[in-house]
């Protein structure tokens, strides 16, 4: 099923929108219920979360063919790491502070096979739960987000988004706010860092690409969708909880 | 500090609530963000949770560092599993299914070093963690509940509440509910179970024991201190996750 | 899916053969390799296999997402062990070594809600995983089968063929054979075992209970099928692995 | 080569002396350090350890490449647990608590196969370790010791030294010193202790029995090798550990 | 045993023939079957396996002292990484993606102590595993690997041969073919492949170096060895049990 | 009580002597063994120790709140690295053979948020258990050392004592020997590697850097603090679990 919704993603619709769970806890059981609780997307954040690769491979296998298609905020840029969580059957990866061109196209040469890139064959677990002919018949269509959240990502998102094999960006508001100097965090009323998503936007339109944002204040999804914004996150599995278990002992007290 | 709640509770002060958390999920990072949320107790369900022991004893270790007190509602009461629990830490125990004195003692055997039971020395993690003298200056005031949930636990409730050693007693309304033939799972304004809940509280009352009930319906919770509850638990991690979860998925589709 | 082939074995249908992989390696990756192989029924086995419940709650995630269905056999057929299990998402047990329908009637009190049984309310992840009402709509149909594997089994098959909530025998041609003291392990072509087998087939099949059996020759399924038989597992994947291992190691030295 | 020492150790030889590490930290690689370390049996510790069936699988596997030969002490003498012990390929087992003969029968009958017992047939990793005969070459062979450890249990030592498949008698002088109602804790200078020890090493050596303790005092060894104990053992590794860490840090400190 | 393997492969004896299994199930048991199954090496493949360090450390435990000596092909050649790798007891290293002798130069000096190398000093399983001055006599004899796989790799490999410290060289059929442009993966029969195959191995002739190919077709191995090849591997643990699975999976549906 | 700690360390006070326990064994259960015996810091060795990212987060949390404070020893400086232990509540790391101050500037950047660095924001378990305002109150003082260990480093050490944000100096004296040519590993009467001591005592006591030593003699503990080392680690856990078992061994054979 999360075959199908990749096929759709593929079309870039912009009328769709997509909503994205946001994984840091290191289980399985956790990423069972978020990708049963009605997502299309399901991240598991290796950058910041608390989980590596072992226990990431069993929240795979957790989200497998639920209708979730998991992906990975992976938390190193390097090629063996991209390939690692390829092969572990990730359907997508999200490529954290990519800064300019030349950084995402080394990427990028990890996530697709030859001529289009170098990743190195041995699909283990990715042919089998999705495709005997991974290779001809899904390796081409992985979802691979570049993370804009730098001062200089901002500065050169026009020629990032033309990096061949880029199928979307993503905004991460939190590190970009910090990163040009802003005085709030992730504040989507500062006009500063709107402009910013502005122009992210525009470079995701003009090239035909997903465009997503874990942002800090869904009121302002309908706002962030008039940009051109169809994929959405917030918070985490673990904030979720946190901030649940903190009211829920209020409410036991009485 | 658990050992300050600890004396503390020993003194059956019906003025205090407590909250009591509900542990499901098998991971000591949502262990720590439980234990670090407020409540003064931490119980790692092992009954209908998705731990066992291992799982359980990183759960231990992650609540064991917080002011929360950290119990295990065990899967069985059987003499050994009681022991291994306790040896790993807990400083309490809520025993299932608890049906008649006999079956309790027993089950209370396990938890005291003689004269008072028959456990069996070797408090590996126990004694490391509370007291070099655990034997002498801990263990014979770990919390025991016997948990009230069937009609036979209900018909004996006044002979189970007079067995020594034992701490309290602790509803489970949703077997209770069944066991008695109620139409429906834990319903508080169904005036039969919430007759069971007065004759139960009695009993405790009568004999200066904790009371806690895993309650369905917290809006009911100022009805309940009036009969002499003062430990509240309800729901699980798993459902707080499970709900904010579907929520957040509504949210993020605008 | 697996819900489609509950639902299909509930009418006992001896048209239609079932294959049934035999799980005894602690690993979620190899019960997915498994389970996505093609056979119907996915059994863990916690008796002999080297899994406990942690990991076995590990491979019944990564089997869940595939259309085979997971049983269990279980290590113990102790009230509160299979309890957990069925929480934990198992469709269906596998009980070993009855020997009387006393045993049985207690064991499947586990595994049946009030008034049925006396199963403790808790379906954590059971009913995440297949139906919010999984009390009223899946548990009724859980897949428990009896083992019939020792000289006190077979001479009372036909009481325990008729303990009610009983699903279906399965036969252990192993331990039965010792059992009755035959002088080989499980060979079928011994008359005095294979007239145990004609025995327990005819007690499954006056009851219309589902009939299994872990063959040690799948040369005599056709033989086995005219009898009633018509669910089939032979070795484990211990052996599967170990077997075609030698085989490549002779195969790798030319 | 644990093989060899399981073959040397039939012989009861009391002129040989055994030593034997005491494990209780659920880790394969402390118990590979203990293995390694010289001594002749490697006890992973199940009832009073930190460890559970899983841990304690990969401990049996890090311990299955040395010259030690492993045992568990298991937590709980019911059946299916002891059986689940000896299919992880444990070549012996310490049962605790033994009180009485019938109690011991019933354990032992879950050690040896039929005739001898009615131990379920399915050796998965112990036959793929020691020998593809394991029924017939090595399940007779199992080193099972009844622990004296309860003031029933030395009450008929001399019945339970008897029964037939018992290996071998060990004494925890903790739980004894406490059961027999002495003041201090395992006080080998006890006068009534020692002769509880003299009672029971009278029993094994009348029966040709291995005769261990976990004692308390390893300046006694001589007056214990002189009543017949040839198999010695002391605090843990936990306690190496603690013991070794204190001192360190007191070292550091100048 | 492993270390008499690692002292007959200094001889680089063509006349002998090894066989190589290739894991890449995450688990201990599998990989302990593998090691008892007659395999002279057991690579663990952390590069499209799907285990990482921690997983692969309890692997290493398994295969321990077995007769198989463990190799692991990494997923990273980064020098931290071999280094951990090779502390752990890895007794030597296949290096993927070698494209040229600097990088193979960098990735050597993380496996040799000084002079020969940085490598830093702290082989703490490595040491306890083989000998007491591992640093004196094991670090040196190393089987350090490295894996010609690329059209850079082949196009360098007479350079690539003769950097110092290096003791064979692995052909990776898959991504070599793909790499110099063939239209068929790893096809044996394709005469520029093997015209490669010649080249890499004559490489290997000249310099004394061990030689081993990953071959997709085992019937070429006659061939093969010809060109001086005598290290063989081909597809996993994983692929043999999926084969094997679907094979008894239509072998039970009769 | 660990933030205690980390305020008392910014004063960087000689007068003050802290001990540093250095973890190797991969296990929650030794972490808190060694944090509970008296340490002032516990350094989980990830780069010559036998657990990765996930275990170590295990071991952090078990260190949790005693009063020990966690550093990190990593394996690799890579940016995304250091982050990620930061992130998983880590209060210090120590850096291993940093050779000069570029090098060293870089894994700063890590280690702080802007404008000091470039650290990406999700302190996730970091704010939770220090201070929900993390990034303002805890990030600053977080504990970086960096180590002294080549012959390279030892000839820039006053170039990189003066890199902002770093907080103390660490000398390991095993490498550091050998880099340096010196025939013995670690021998503090060397009088050439005690001079390199002395001059890296000095580079930081005039930027009023804490010092620490991994001393391979604490005899000599004295002497170091007359250079204003104090900060002292020996050996490991690993190491004090062998060498107390060896001797226990011998002390059970009598």
């Amino acid at each position: 099923m999360a075959a199908d919704l990749l096929a759709r993603l593929k079309s870039v619709n912009r009328d769709e929108v997509y909503s994205n769970a946001w994984l840091t806890i290191p289980s399985s059981w956790t990423a069972e219920i978020m990708a049963r609780s009605g997502f299309d997307l399901c991240t598991i954040d290796a950058q910041h979360g608390l989980m590596d690769y072992q226990t990431g491979l069993s929240m795979l296998q957790a989200i497998g063919n639920t209708k979730a298609l998991p992906l990975i905020r992976v938390h190193d840029n390097a090629i063996p790491n991209l390939m690692k969580w390829l092969d572990a059957g990730a359907l997508g990866l999200i490529l954290p502070m990519i800064d300019e061109p030349e950084q995402l196209k080394q990427a990028l040469s990890a996530c697709y096979y030859p001529p289009a890139g170098n990743r190195s064959h041995g699909p283990t677990r990715a042919a089998f739960v999705t495709h005997p002919d991974y290779r001809y018949h899904v390796s081409g269509d992985l979802l691979i987000f570049a993370q804009i959240e730098t001062a200089s990502g901002l500065e050169q998102v026009e020629a990032i988004a033309t990096v061949p094999g880029l199928k979307g960006l993503y905004v991460g508001p939190y590190d970009l706010s910090i990163s040009i100097g802003r005085p709030k965090l992730a504040d989507l009323s500062d006009p500063v860092l709107w402009s910013a998503l502005v122009r992210i936007a525009a470079a995701a339109q003009k090239n035909e690409l997903l465009l997503g944002i874990h942002t800090s204040d869904t009121s302002r999804i309908p706002d962030l969708r008039a940009l051109g914004f169809h994929i959405f996150s917030t918070g985490s599995d673990s904030h979720l909880l946190m901030d649940s278990a903190k009211k829920l002992d209020q409410e036991l007290r009485g």
